[in-house]
């Protein structure tokens, strides 16, 4: 019997995202995750100079690195990547269950949601922020969102291997099942009433999860009346708005100072 | 009678800031430069296609664009600048003395400090927070910071036009100024003891200045010494360092909410 056409798109899905392998590049992110044991290493090039550097972590790692010649760099990287010597192909990493990971993961009960934030230094920085504040998860959307890339993990700065960052397929359905688990959902959006304190404060001890859209857009129609309350930063200057991830960081500092 | 040598040098330093210009690029960075009226603009080179994004702009700004073809744009921009189009050459802004603009200027009694904070991208991202939290200027050393410039207003989305962004010689005598004139003095650094909240909840009234270093080295010893109080940002999580910016967004969220 023949397949139906969806089962087959399904699988081949499945297996695409099983061969499905990114390039991290540049020192900083390279050592990071041949450190991580978690991390499912395939190939590591470096230059003498590069292998020199991560000598411990190589040791570490297990791991036979291909010594390249620094002026004909071979790894598949984008023309303007600062790989300093050092590209690692590795697979994504696999956090499991995104409801596993904000029910019982390490750090406060605190997530942040990303509704269509496509810019990979800001999704970066807000993994920082979110390690930094001990949040559970990074959660976005599969379609529309940042891929784990080695642009995102070297402006990471190491989070990328150490912060859960978990992509959903649809983002509202992420939204109510959290709600189920007893998490109150903020939506940050300037032109709310409430101010992102009175939203903390009023969910008392509750898990949080913040939800916060890209510049300009915002959050979308759906993802908005999903919210439980939206919340805005409140400004003194007349003009202006926070880039997001420095939104993001105010939220997370908010959300773990202000109860 | 002929004059001694630090005179002329001190006149020859005086013409060259005279005649230093600055190319600003991308739609949004020369729409916000040609509507401000306080910015002296000397050249607009537009495509077609630009200036007619920016014909109000223009219009506004009573300045005779040179329409140039898009495949030869002829504006003196680093190869990866993505202009869209449009620079205009500008003198740099002229704020006044430092002193002037934190006693009397627009906003909160509230400044940021920078000791050696040189990624443009960060410089541009904190004064975009220092214009929302309506912070009155953003201090940093004429030297080992980052000057006035196209990448900077690019990342600083138009707040360089509105935001005080002045340079000083010598950071730990313009920390001497602002103690004199009042300001509470609080250094930000992951080593203190007192947290960024109880920083400011003791300064009470007083004008603050937030005083950051940058990333990894940190304040310079100096610097530290001349601070009222060092101060930290409390972390829920076991590893990583916030960036500078979201680091600078969450002082000054603090201090414009938490007293």
């Amino acid at each position: 019997m023949k397949k139906p056409t969806w089962v087959v798109e399904k699988e081949r899905a499945k297996r695409s995202a099983a061969n499905e392998t990114v390039w991290l590049f540049g020192l900083h992110a390279v050592r990071d995750a041949l450190m991580n044991p978690a991390r499912q290493k395939l190939r590591l090039l470096v230059t003498k100079n590069a292998a020199d550097k991560l000598a411990e972590a190589i040791e570490a790692s297990g791991m036979a690195p291909e010594i390249e010649d620094a002026r004909k760099f071979s790894a598949p990287l984008a023309a303007e990547s600062v790989h300093q010597g050092a590209a690692l192909e590795v697979k994504p990493l696999d956090w499991g269950k995104f409801e596993d990971v904000c029910a019982t993961g390490a750090g406060a009960p605190l997530v942040v949601m990303l509704d269509r934030v496509t810019d990979p230094h800001n999704v970066g920085a807000i993994l920082r922020s979110a390690e930094v504040f001990g949040a559970r998860a990074v959660i976005a959307t599969r379609q529309h969102a940042v891929p784990e890339t080695g642009a995102l993990a070297k402006t990471a700065s190491g989070a990328l291997e150490r912060q859960p960052y978990l992509r959903v397929t649809n983002l509202a359905d992420a939204m109510e099942t959290l709600k189920r688990m007893g998490f109150v959902l903020l939506g940050l959006d300037g032109d709310a009433e409430a101010t992102l304190q009175q939203g903390i404060v009023a969910a008392g001890t509750r898990p949080i999860a913040l939800v916060m859209g890209a510049e300009g857009p915002g959050l979308r129609e759906k993802t908005r009346e999903t919210c439980d309350q939206l919340v805005r930063i409140p400004f003194g200057g007349a003009f202006g708005s926070l880039n997001v991830s420095n939104a993001a960081a105010v939220s997370l500092y908010a959300a773990t100072t202000a109860r």
